[in-house]
């Protein structure tokens, strides 16, 4: 069977490199495109010396890709200039082919005064938004199936909403108090060259940052009032560790009155006891657990006082956070087995 | 003047260690004896090479030590053999000018009962306890310069308390609803030698550990109890991380209704304005901030939800949060000044 | 066709734990059997939580394997232990079909008197060790062919023959004056448990040990003296360093006076350029860029004084330095494919 | 006594923060000027918020400082712009009183012509230069004393040249064949924003550069020819590490033949037997042993093959590799006691 043909555009960032790690070792695909405009020419070992063994092709403009063979094309650019370009390129009937699977932030907030608000920037692709869907897989997967636009979530919110969702939609959880606690390794920030993101700044040290007001508190409170039927506001606090990969969320709920803590062990085994990449676990998950692959462990415990629910769970921020998630999105769309290409198994130590 | 004379008990762990880094920069004393029954007759610089060119006193066991001619004793040993050795110590009357300092849990619970509770173990020197004051400087200091036997804070609950005791005695916020998480560096853990501790296990990585029952709550509780004068119970979850050095508290509570996150900064100002070793901040607190020092940073914010507060501190677990905060204690019962031996700068980066 | 069994014998450590990650990977073996003495009875998991996804089988005793069943034994056994269990797994003809492929030290020196020199320990399986091949496969490969018993090289080792055994097959560089300098991840101590490979102890820093003296040096000058066709006595110093995988070689030779830098590389590039897992570099190689991969990258250049070479080498000490050389050399004693389950792209960051 | 009045230009660098660490520990000096060009007009704290606690001077153009109440003036500027910024200060007469420790490379080079040939840049302050006197305090102390215009060794060369020097003086090593593979932390290369130091890129990595061509070897070479009496040629090669602050050399040397590895101990046990900041040791040094301070530790090993030495030397690469160093000088310079502001112990662990 011949391969689906695949771009990349923004290959020259870490979820980029991390779409290429995942699809070098996916059967049904091939990459045929990879775009970095002010890279462009350049070939990717130049940028990643760790592909240098991969005959991948070199960086070019967007202009410069014949889309016509093109059948799958990831967006890892930065947001705003991600509506800017799929706006442009889904404008040209002949593209209408392309299944789209977005990292950025652009689609993901289906309210156009959401998206202004929280990225302080008007909607230019409004036209488009209504396409999209927000692809955290197990909870979307049959939106995910007929849609050619997918808004692949951000990583803090992927590691608070499988864990969240299951409870406020059967109503285990008050929608009220919410507290999620996250913890970020610095790929998150991406390879954008920062003070902040300098080695001696970020190594021996961790930061709460962004307190009360993190973007991707728009897109979390959406899923969480989708799923319990209300408007919810969270509190949230990120916070910068000195790791290279993964995302550990420690979350505080009240579980509500009727319920007990095994009710919502079994309200969430039930819901991922199928999926391939969630697993409640009864001990205590550790970052390590799941680095290099598309897993998310999660358990739930009693907390000390009534009622009071601690859920902890871990991903790794490039793979379930952002490219692997994608991928699972892409094997959906295109009818391949979910877990192509992601049953890699944890890096550890 | 002649100097006060120093022994340390416990001298082969880090609390150990990082006393007599602080010590040796202390003016007015003069460190005359290092127990470490385990490892007696070997120089300190055996265990601790960064300690060679010291000229400090071999390690002992403790009968081989002429208390008679010691000041003050800092002790660092575990929970229940600090009270075994203190016990046992006190019991000969000529001993009874000794000022102590311990930095293990055994003397923090002012009831027997919590004692029982939390370490799962009789207290054995009841007799001793009615003595014992709780060391967190600013909180306690009065009574702390009058008592002989000062029973440190653990790093997890300095880190915790010195932010919210003020707003409790003020009753800015409520008691109820209390949630601390709280991330610490993994000297936290002592030298002691297991698997969990090993850099490959810890490096990389982040978790949760003791969800909802770390025996630190026993002491945070009793602390904001006298606070708030009530009984108060509090979600606590701490987390390992792999940094050497520091913790950071992210803590959520709820203003009462008739004050705002302006009272809330005013109290801690007023609080704290003229205290050395704690500020509160307008920018976000990060652990390299600390590093090295006796500083606790503060920092409050308005979370999102109405009345929400998320405060946030970072300390060095191993100097305000253990070993500076008893020299600390020491300068207080000494008459000495309250920051002798403890004007070091963070080492940034 | 039915895939070929496999048992790991010494499944607890961290050889065991990578060779299970490349084995999931592989698709002509089956993990049967998990053999781990002291943990006899747990499954996987409750030794290495990130293996709960995956269904093996639990760790048993080696008298509880039924070896008729097992086509391929590892061994990643610590030396001598080694010895003494294929000495006995091996007294019975029943096992003389096995293909072993030995992790530990005990069968790559061919000279006993070198063992016991050593590993200060009599060589107590001197029947097997004429024959036991040296696994460097890109050097031994047409011997491993033949061989049911191989000898997988030591990490440090890996690193330095591999660029230094073509130079002196082709009598490029001196057999003098060889100088190996070595940094290795600290997964290269194992998971043993001892106070040097605390977090708190390695991280942040680097050590030199063995300084002169490591038993690494016994192999790499068997193998350089069989490339040199002479006795050869190399200078090597290991160091630790805070990572937790892979290791880099700086070497320093001086290049015979009829040859120049160019012939150097030239000669390396015609020894390695069909290799599937070596790799002559331009640029300066960075651990990195190979960690999780069998990849060996090698860069060579010219010193500053005349005649001087440094070749820079790295690999993962874990996988082409143990786990991982030891499945390419199962491939090829097995007949598959010599990169079947090895193709794996380095995780970067 | 009135405390001397210190300025520091280029004050928002690694060094610049290292100096005023260690001056606020200093009791003969006063920071009354802190020059930072492009932040001029902020405070010290918007930079380095670590700093907050202190009433340091806000940051100044260099046109704003009043020179005639400065005794000393630290430069922590990049090359060539020392040499502009110091030519233009010395011209004005008024400031001939100024005692000038200078950081950066501009001064180190007492050949003009080496100068243009490392830095690749003319040298335009050649009026300048024969004043300057190489800071390496324990070998030029008594030039040091008379001179004003310090020029303070870099990183890499002080842990180098206080090993070989001795050896080369007292001709116990070959002049030839010397190696000095060296190892730095990350805050050797400064608080630039380049991609190559983000977190990501050097955490769990380490890798070598300036293979052969370093631009320290001028100054290692100029040193140990005046040692050796003789041109020198070496080979040096300089690796990242992932680690805030150090400096691991392992260097390889020949014994000359009528000498022993005891004559080499002897020789450096003499020679550094009375200095308050170098010391001989028996053990395998550390670079954590020396984090913080203004040591410098050594081991000296015999090789495996005959006559090979192997030297082991770890510092602090802000410390005694710049600042402290810097500060050392200073304490010569001003008739203070050598070690005043520098006896911090070790930050351990």
């Amino acid at each position: 069977m011949k391969k689906l043909q695949i771009a990349i555009i923004g290959a020259s960032g870490y979820t980029g490199a991390e779409l290429i790690r995942i699809l070098l070792n996916h059967k049904k695909v091939e990459i045929s495109a990879l775009v970095a405009n002010s890279n462009a020419g350049q070939k990717i070992e130049q940028l990643y010396p760790h592909l240098i063994r991969y005959n991948l092709p070199d960086l070019k403009k967007i202009e410069e890709v014949d889309f016509s063979k093109i059948d799958v094309v990831f967006g890892c650019l930065p947001h705003t200039t991600s509506q800017e370009t799929f706006k442009k390129l889904l404008a040209d009937e002949k593209n209408s082919h392309l299944k789209i699977l977005d990292l950025s932030a652009d689609f993901r907030l289906e309210n156009p005064d959401d998206y202004q608000k929280w990225y302080d920037h008007e909607h230019i692709a409004q036209n488009l938004q209504p396409q999209a869907v927000y692809g955290l897989t197990e909870i979307h997967r049959n939106k995910i199936k007929k849609s050619n636009l997918i808004a692949c979530p951000g990583c803090y919110p992927t590691s608070a909403l499988l864990p969240l969702i299951p409870l406020l939609e059967n109503n285990l959880i008050s929608k009220d108090n919410i507290i999620i606690d996250s913890k970020s390794g610095t790929s998150g920030a991406g390879r954008s060259v920062k003070q902040g993101n300098l080695f001696c700044e970020v190594n021996e040290s961790v930061k709460a940052y962004s307190i009360g007001k993190h973007r991707h508190i728009g897109e979390i409170e959406q899923e969480l009032g989708k799923a319990s039927k209300a408007k919810i506001e969270i509190n949230f606090t990120p916070h910068l560790l000195p790791i290279n990969r993964g995302i550990i969320s420690t979350i505080y709920a009240d579980i509500n009155p009727q319920f007990s803590i095994e009710d919502v062990k079994n309200c969430l085994n039930t819901k991922y006891e199928d999926e391939a990449f969630v697993q409640i676990i009864e001990g205590e998950p550790n970052i390590k657990d799941v680095v290099g692959t598309n897993f998310c462990l999660i358990t739930a415990r009693k907390g000390r006082t009534p009622n009071k629910l601690i859920l902890v769970s871990v991903i790794d921020n490039l793979c379930k956070g952002a490219s692997g998630q994608a991928v699972q999105n892409m094997n959906i769309i295109c009818g391949f087995d979910e877990v192509e290409g992601l049953e890699l198994a944890p890096l550890f130590p």
